[in-house]
């Protein structure tokens, strides 16, 4: 591996938010899309929190959580230096404090090892059916290295008692995130992310508090899409998917 | 307990399934109801196949099976004496073969100790903020006795190589549900119940497969009644749940 940084040329400056971030990630690596949108909509973070992001990549997730709740104090974990250095140059380019650690999660840097109020995760993740990319970065955080449930254990190590995991995760690893709570975790809630209305849900996002004591929620699907099908290019987001997706909401009550 | 028969006078004789069936249900006691019908709309019996119907109650959810596939060789497992016998009148009734041994599923029988292609179960489950019931019997079948994990655990115990293990819960207990069936059990859907489009489900229906590989799937809500609240007395079931509820339908392809 030559160096631990993006060459300018193969990196990609993308709108997120309609505009509100814009962030550098490499064009044929792993490049962030709604879930990292999904994952900061669902953290009920509130200002002056801490947050650490878990597997940070180029940062949209933390982004976009910043955008929305002003006042974070936000800290990353990337496995991969050049991601790391990615997040670091789009944390400066958006004016957004950003302490990014390169580590392994199963091994928490030393700089790390304290107690968050919120940890968010997205961890890599293939799509059934999905095959290896040759490009050695993005099959690296789309590979699963670790199993999901290894990233809710690191997780809630480290969560400050009353502190909340969130997670967005395929649905087929639903056994695995719950079985992983037990004994740090509960409060646990279960969001399907459905395509569209009556599909079944691909994604989920998990969200569970530790030393929660309530019992375990699933939640209605949040409906990704309006209508049947893509009827062309042009995106037709529900209209609760817009708001999160455009405009950088957090889930409504009913989602919570 | 002064004998183990109902008295006449303390039962009603309800239509299931627009008639289809009567079943004679105790008065003041534990009564069958959307839940029997829904769990035997989501066991994929095929004729010819055996059935255990865990907890049978006084057979609805097997009678339901009974009508909806002809030939299936069909028993139960009930422990209160009382509710066995009326499952025996009530298979006579309706002209149904159905086997009822009274027991514990932790001991089970030895009339039942042997391999089924399904087991099907409504465990008794109280509602988040419910009481106690202050009639005997339905208190017992009301209150959670046995955690839903052992019912999973003496479901698989039953269950042939292939069977197909069914369940009707509450969705409090879905992590418990899926945490029970290793090391026998795979191949599970959760299917979500929920009373309304877009509300939160409370009771759900597990199908998992001895032996099974495939991975998880969390499918789209089956949704019960239509439009966005009662708007009186009268029924207004969604289109697909009518077709299970009133005609005895089985679950349709999206939901398996």
């Amino acid at each position: 591996m030559p160096g631990a940084t993006f060459p300018d040329e193969a990196l990609s400056d993308d709108k997120f938010l309609c505009g509100k971030l814009r962030l550098l990630q490499p064009v044929k690596g792993y490049r962030a899309a709604t879930d990292a949108v999904l994952l900061a909509a669902a953290c009920p973070a509130v200002p002056g929190q801490t947050v650490l992001d878990l597997g940070c990549g180029a940062g949209a997730a933390s982004f976009c959580l910043a955008s929305r709740v002003p006042g974070l104090i936000q800290s990353g974990l990337e496995l991969q230096p050049e991601y790391a250095d990615l997040a670091r140059r789009n944390a400066a380019r958006n004016g957004i404090a950003f302490e990014v650690a390169e580590g392994d999660l199963t091994r928490m840097p030393p700089s790390l090892r304290r107690d968050f109020d919120h940890v968010i995760a997205n961890p890599p993740w293939y799509p059934p059916g999905g095959t290896a990319s040759p490009v050695r970065q993005r099959a690296t955080a789309m590979q699963v290295r670790l199993p999901v449930g290894e990233w809710v254990a690191a997780g809630a190590r480290r969560l400050a008692p009353g502190g909340w995991l969130t997670v967005i995760a395929g649905a087929d690893s639903v056994p695995e995130l719950l079985a992983a709570l037990s004994p740090k975790l509960g409060s646990a809630t279960i969001l399907p992310l459905a395509a569209r209305e009556g599909r079944e849900a691909l994604r989920v996002i998990l969200r569970a508090r530790k030393g929660g004591r309530a019992a375990f929620r699933l939640l209605p699907p949040l409906v990704i899409h309006a209508g049947e099908a893509h009827t062309g290019d042009r995106e037709h987001y529900s209209p609760l998917a817009r708001e999160i997706l455009r405009e950088g909401a957090a889930l409504p009550a009913a989602f919570s």
